[in-house]
């Protein structure tokens, strides 16, 4: 982050001018020294509406250290939990200014002396995550960085960390399931509903999958069946006094997953058999979650919440490398798939507006540097 | 329930006849047979409001089997579990017609021939409930009842299986509660919130109480501090952003427990410290519980609910006993009381006006045979 803080005293305009100066004043201090490229970077200088407080800002290099390695950054996505960390909703505000991006893969471009483990040319990933990923260039120690075999598409490399994680999670951290007993999920068509359906197949568990009234969800049913949904109904097909019925031969799910809140939360609750559990771990209606005294009396439904960051820490890295590497293989052999657009760096301010989804859905986006 | 199904044939005033008529004929089919005295229940022939389904009924004597005892009512409480029943709220509805009540004490007046544990004079309990209470005479096989010591006031005996037992379990069943660790709960002036105050402090913990906002709060907060309760504040008291203020040098409470619903579970939920689990038991507002999506993600909180019923089937019966037996001791020394009125039983109307509360609050009625 050391040459992101010198936004702080900057405004503006001169912002390029002033770390440029900065670079001379490193490059004659240390000229024998290994320094990565330029970089070109998105940043956030203070939190509030993505489209109105990130910009594009050009990084002096910076030294490569013994222990660092320098990635040229291949592909970053634009996830919800990045647009969240720049508007600042999160109740740990990350500091400002920052570079905005999460998650991403990149290729080693030169190494420092005592790097042993890396070499030009792999791709790795951050992980876990811990700084901004939409930048041409990043200098960070070996240790943050995970080599990942590079047979799999860029774009699936760069999307591997938070949402596949996040659905794999959610089917292990909560409840006990059995080849043969089904899972039921609102928000079905996000990346990690998506995931949810994969990784429940795989797993021998049969999904319900609720979708937001649309008009095209005949054609949003099929992708979803054909990635191996078992049910899909739009939320005014569920408007009935009891949804049980539209079960079929499935057995009652045991476990739904809530990434909407509002009447979507209400219809996976009402989904689940006696002794259910429902997680939630978003809310994209942005309302609340209402559940009867009842629910909980006699139906003994449990309420939970899943927050990927828990897993997010030093102490379970090698963790999480070990999923991400199960899931990167799941990926190679196609067995793991969602629709994403690869869309130019340059063509930031585009990519933002689509991920905003302010006119209507896009698919992923995902930066191509 | 034999003598009580004879009711489903017969209408209204010609009740009291047919049954009489029933009795003699089973006297005189059999002559010898030990019979109980003529008893009075308060019966319900369908569900509804209690005050308008329910009413008084004489039944015959009936035969006492070699195993069966034949008890003396001495004590039954009308609890709102009692009434839900009678309304029919529940979701497996018990047939009508029936005898109100659950749980009570008696004495046995008189045992058949191959009862072995139980002499005359005794004190006992249905334990698990499984039939009406509001009755003077029952006569039941020996197994269904649970000797208890007669040194406890009958209103105590006769009320420790449902409330206390609540009370008891819920701060076992959830969390692993360690001394100095903290609870909070609304409708702290239940008897199911007073046992909490009580049951908390035995084993060294602190409890924030919610109660609602009333003219005499000043004199139920000193009450339910000389319960034991740490502190007591009323609804409006707590109408701020952040109630951890009022937590003084308490430490955040872990454990939560919610009868009202509404606003008051969300005072609940705003108590809770991070990853804190609440625990709904009853819905006294008939609101709903709203929770933010935030709670669960961020705040990591689990919501869970408690129906005593789990604890009342028969391969429970030894352990619940057992914790009987345990709060009665509690009740001998004091250590755990509760305000009551105890009623003839003869004016059963008053006492469910009473109960029902639909003027004003009224302490737990306990009918005195």
């Amino acid at each position: 982050m050391g040459s992101v803080r010198v936004l702080r005293a900057v405004n503006g305009s001169s912002l390029v001018w002033n770390t440029k100066l900065r670079s001379s004043t490193v490059c004659a201090r240390a000229f024998s020294a290994k320094m990565s490229p330029p970089s070109k970077a998105v940043v956030y200088e203070q939190h509030g509406s993505p489209d109105q407080v990130v910009r594009m800002v050009d990084f002096p290099p910076v030294e490569i250290r013994e222990k660092d390695v320098c990635v040229k950054m291949l592909a970053a996505p634009i996830n919800p939990s990045d647009i969240n960390r720049i508007e600042g909703v999160y109740p740990v505000k990350p500091p400002v200014p920052a570079v905005g991006g999460y998650e991403g893969v990149g290729e080693v471009q030169s190494v420092g002396s005592a790097v042993t483990g890396l070499t030009p040319g792999d791709w790795v990933i951050p992980s876990p995550p811990s700084f901004g990923t939409w930048q041409t260039y990043i200098v960070k120690e070996e240790n943050v960085w995970h080599k990942i075999n590079k047979n799999v598409p860029i774009e699936y490399a760069a999307t591997v960390t938070v949402n596949p994680l996040t659905a794999l999670r959610m089917l292990e951290d909560f409840v006990d399931l059995n080849s043969g007993d089904a899972v039921v999920q609102n928000g079905a068509t996000s990346i990690v509903g998506q995931c949810i359906i994969q990784l429940a197949q795989i797993r021998g568990l049969h999904s319900i999958n609720v979708i937001r009234d649309r008009t095209e969800a005949e054609e949003v049913r099929e992708n979803l069946k054909k990635l191996g949904a078992d049910e899909v109904y739009t939320e005014s097909q569920l408007e009935v006094k009891n949804v049980k019925g539209f079960l079929g031969d499935l057995p009652e799910p045991v476990l739904g997953f809530n990434c909407v809140g509002g009447n979507s939360a209400s219809l996976v609750l009402k989904f689940l058999r006696q002794s259910g559990t429902m997680v939630t771990y978003g809310g994209m209606s942005k309302k609340p979650i209402a559940v009867s005294t009842s629910s909980f009396i006699f139906k003994d439904l449990a309420l939970r919440g899943f927050w990927l960051q828990k897993w997010m820490s030093l102490d379970k890295a090698k963790d999480c490398r070990i999923m991400i590497d199960y899931l990167l293989g799941l990926m190679r052999e196609e067995k793991l798939k969602y629709e994403m657009e690869l869309v130019s760096f340059d063509d930031f301010p585009l990519a933002l507006e689509k991920a905003l989804g302010k006119q209507r859905s896009h698919p992923k986006q995902v930066l191509k540097f």
